[in-house]
């Protein structure tokens, strides 16, 4: 067994010759299940009484909704309170301070609700509308990954515009791990969005998507060059509104635009603009 | 913080405004905990001994297997009743009919689990048969992704054909999330099926699929149309007996059949039939 | 009722019909919870400080990671006796003789986590310089699956190198079904290896890839023949170092080898092997 | 295992012999886990924010309670809506007529709360006042026994006077069970009582106790005649008020009454009424 | 924070120092948590229906109760081999043999229910018809904690008698933690037993309780000497057929004997016999 | 259900109009279930191995014993910052300074940690000694109560001295309510001291008592006068050295001293003071 034990010492001190002291002393990485648990609440305050285990009322909604609310304050106060204490350091607004910056982001986030509704009530109609399969609006809340990743990003990308750091990274790698849906905390995306079926699809940092945008499994909206000096450049595709893309597309370049009410076909590889109105199938279809 | 108290208010106000009032007030959305949870069930009473954390023999099994029978039938009729009432509604079949008519809904589920059983062990067979990494039948039950999306499908289609709405779509998404294999509950296939790794495989409504049919990852058999007005067309493939579908292809259209023995190539786009014992392969290859 | 009590009746029967007498009397399934369990303790072990709930400072660093080295050591023993006990059997070493052979092994991954530490750094690193996106390497630990999928990998490759059966590959689909990338635990891949986006990605069985690989989404490292008489023979492709394979190409065969520092385009087909410093694209970009 | 089998059959037979048929296919037996449950939903209401593990404020306590008394309303007229189901039978109002009585019922309750509030704070007042070693009223909220027995009694004892069988005694003996004291369910008692200590005190079903009684740990309140007979006969003492009662007295008999202010010495025994401003002691001591 | 270090090294170093290497490394203690959990199964084999949250009927009780004594057999048998592995140690036989040795002491125990539940039904209905407060048999089976100290002690005592150590005290100081009624597991109790309120009752271990005996809170059957010299002899009363013991009598010595049918007031101190039919009450009362 | 609307605002207006507007936004409550929970992590640091489900060895006791120890301090710490917030906040020693001063508290009980189990040890030693029906230390160590007291005691009573609020209290009702044994914080005990059976047993603030003492079920040392004044003088007797105290007696007086080597039988009644080797028995007996 002491060779066991020898082991053991061996493991701690990599913790010093690999990835630094810093990694078991810093304090403030944001915890992964308290970010899920936030988002789960705010899936119920976005579509109460379809995840409930019990039947709401109009008066209980009330009381359900408003508890719901100050736990998400709190809680994903905490949270981005950790991911900004670099920020706040620089900024002296440390400690106490710290934490009233991130409860403005949350109560910001929090009085977008009602807008955030909006636009997911018009996604669920573009899938009822889109999708000969849909049986009804039900079948749609209860069971389409494309809007489960369609509610988590639209918070995810609020938070990443606010500059919160690290949290909308987690939230979007949540929601692609059940979803296989890929959709980076930045990229823009316009109403009545319906992503159908969605396994594999990505779309990167700085993809901009019109409204009235179709899109289906394993489509790439990518880079074209992945030169980390990139980093701050647009290097995603822009999508007009009304456009189509079937299966396996895949669209490069920060400079692509696929103009309005395009149809591209499946299989497609697309690194230059096309007009409004093209239609894009596979040579070899 | 009165400024959080008016976020309230405003969403409470947009649960009227969006969504309507019957989202928070209609009581029959079946529960997603507990259709999982009927599916665990199943999936023990059709492999016992797989996922238990003790050992079961002759005796502990009848017993096993009994209650959980059972449940799986008392549970499971609550979330079909649920979801038939608006169906009731109409045939003036409300309350202890509509449980009745869901509880025979599911003892038909219960009695069809023998010819199940059977043709998943086909399935299985298939997987260690077209697999060379494969090396036991265990290895395939224990820990094939094909395989558990056969399980849930198998099931999700007994109550699709039975007319159960929305609880067959909940459990398809269900093994979606987890296996990036997505199959709607309207498809049908037949016996030794092979889905190999089988992340990003799409199966649309109409598919009709044969006996000894292989499907590799990214496969899509798909519509033509997305219109509305084609809901009840068979808007998806036909694959015929024998046939080899490998990674990467597309087949769409309701017309479209792929001939007994036809071997599929990675990365092809097929919109017309082909004939029995076809090879079609990507042209760039 | 008394048709539900045939059907169970019916259910037992199939029993012994299907599936044989074996399945439900077989006693050493490993547990699928416990190997992930053990998975997770293995995460917190190397990578300390990222998933837990309070803060790690240097000295409960010593105790947390002794508990946790042990707790591995005793739960994963258990397991892999359980799935070598056929292998035991016939080397006459039953009972406690194989539990001090399944622990020999399990002591050996201990020995080697220092190592398989150094090689998954590497890989963060070249996560954070491959993708303009990556902000920090906090994020690239807290919420690239690419990362989790070799973290699993590798302990799983290192079993399977041992000999251990079944384990390795109840593994390797735990961690497919989250982030959707499969990676056969018989393939081989050297350092500072980065796996992009990675929803559909499959490396088979045999593979050998060098080190400063990069492999984004969709892409398939697979076999061009699928007879089961090729089981003990390589089947997937070699990549040499530095080479960049991008989303959606499929690359087949045991002989196929990617020369150095090669760029293979999106969606393209390659079974024939490329010598180093190629460009291949797919002819109809 | 045979004999095992024949065990479980006696069992099984026994079923028939011992207890009746009824036991095993009764329906309405109240669950004691979710009546403790109410009970603990109830405890948050009276005294809200000494159990909870985050900190409520003005605006999270108003939601937090509207919550609390709707989950009371709901689980606990289910449960009530079991023990009354054989008298909603005589009375012809099974069903959903049942539920809506037990509701009424349990409106009621609710309704009582501030004033089970009021009562309650006096006798924690009592407590901190006749209890040297006190320190403060947080203390006693936190701490005491005889102040949770007194919580519970006083819900027990309004649902018995509206005839609801069976859930006063769980509920009585839940408290029982973890504190010592034993008061039925039926017992009158006072404000500003002080239990202190607690541990064998017992206060039987008849009992009338004034205000401003204060009672020691093993005191006996009880009946001098055990028949069958006396079931709807005064059968405990009356206490009136401001009477002290020391350790270990017994006092018996629906016809003795402790005049007001009476002290009654440790381990007597008293089975006659004693003019007010008595002072009685052992005749030992 | 090095005092704490020098803290821990004392507190591992009194591990040596105090209790003695062995109290670290004995392997064989029952787990306190798997015996409450085995009796909480038997309570449910004994008394089905009471405790569910969902209606066993006719047919699910035939698995149920399969499912649990199996359970039963399996559980407690780890548990009795535990606790017997030093009386395993000087028989030779260890391992396997004591294993089956523990299991035959456990189907005895299974064997013998119907008889317990036959016992037990008998001291319900002694409670029912004892005492006047007592509305029905399922007040009593829900709510008595007389009787659920009795249902403990049966199987105790049952245990006791077949030489298993340990266990059987386990699971009376169980039942007293929860009931205050000290019952130690070597003590016979006859049939139709009552013990009313209960707190604070003691009964012997060289008890001999015939049936028909009424027992009230505070009553010690208890020994006049407490040398250890004693440990085989029989020190604690015989309480003949139909006795009553009223509150806080005390009954002293292994040669006292209560003849039958006699009353013993509350508060009183016997240590000598008493003749069939006394009435013995305190002289004070 | 308006009439429910109007309840809940009464309960919302009694929560100012009772108990004030601090019992809702005081924050610093010691939180139960936290305080139990540290009193679990202390159990199993003085008496390892007895409660684990697994086995402890010389190695892995090291680390958990780290661990564990590590958590006390940390969980115990925050706890009692709550407790002294109001002494804090006159000493000026808010925020991190009141952590700190309550951290040194812990650490203090840390360090005491082995004298505490030299201590329990003697107790346990008393218990198989002076109980002819204990058959080993383990039995013993395993289902005492009163072992079980003494140990939450000397806990409770080391940080009670320290000056700590709440707490301990909170800890002796938590063990009151376990075993029936209700031992004020403030109370002295010294060595080898065997508390049998314990139901009932009342231990006063200020009571002193030796080494060797025994004390049956039902004793109480109590105050005679319970005014409100006497809080800070001695209330409760003083026990010497080697005194027995059988069932039921009283002993009443903070002047009141039971001499050296005594023995009180069961059921008596003591206010003055006795001579050492006293033998006092009940008149009655």
């Amino acid at each position: 067994m002491s060779s066991l034990d020898e082991s053991i010492e061996r493991i701690l001190d990599s913790y010093d010759s690999q990835g630094g002291i810093n990694l078991a002393d810093v304090q403030n990485f944001p915890n992964r299940e308290s970010v899920v648990s936030v988002l789960e609440d705010l899936e119920n305050i976005i579509f109460p009484g379809f995840r409930e285990d019990f039947n709401l009322d109009r008066h209980t909604l009330r009381f359900a909704t408003g508890e719901r609310v100050h736990r998400v304050v709190r809680n994903l106060s905490i949270e981005v309170t950790k991911s900004i204490t670099y920020i706040c350091m620089i900024a002296n607004r440390e400690g106490t301070g710290c934490y009233k910056y991130a409860e403005q982001i949350v109560l910001a986030l929090i009085e977008e609700i009602p807008e955030i509704r909006r636009i997911l009530f018009s996604d669920a109609k573009a899938a009822l509308e889109g999708d000969p399969a849909a049986r009804s609006a039900e079948e749609v809340l209860l069971s389409y990954p494309g809007l489960s990743a369609l509610l988590v990003h639209r918070i995810a990308h609020f938070l990443h515009k606010k500059g919160v750091p690290i949290i909308p990274r987690i939230m979007s790698e949540y929601i692609h791990g059940r979803t296989g849906i890929d959709i980076h905390p930045g990229a823009s995306i316009g109403e009545e969005c319906f992503i159908d079926h969605g396994t594999g699809v990505v779309i990167g940092e700085t993809c901009v998507i019109g409204s009235r945008v179709k899109i289906y499994q394993g489509v790439t909206l990518g880079a074209l060059s992945v030169k980390k000096v990139m980093a701050d450049k647009k290097r995603h595709p822009t999508i007009e509104n009304g456009v189509t893309i079937y299966a396996g597309a895949t669209i490069l370049g920060g400079e692509t635009v696929i103009g309005e009410g395009s149809v591209i076909g499946g299989n497609t590889w697309i690194t230059e603009s096309v007009p409004p109105g093209s239609r894009i199938y596979n040579v070899t279809q």
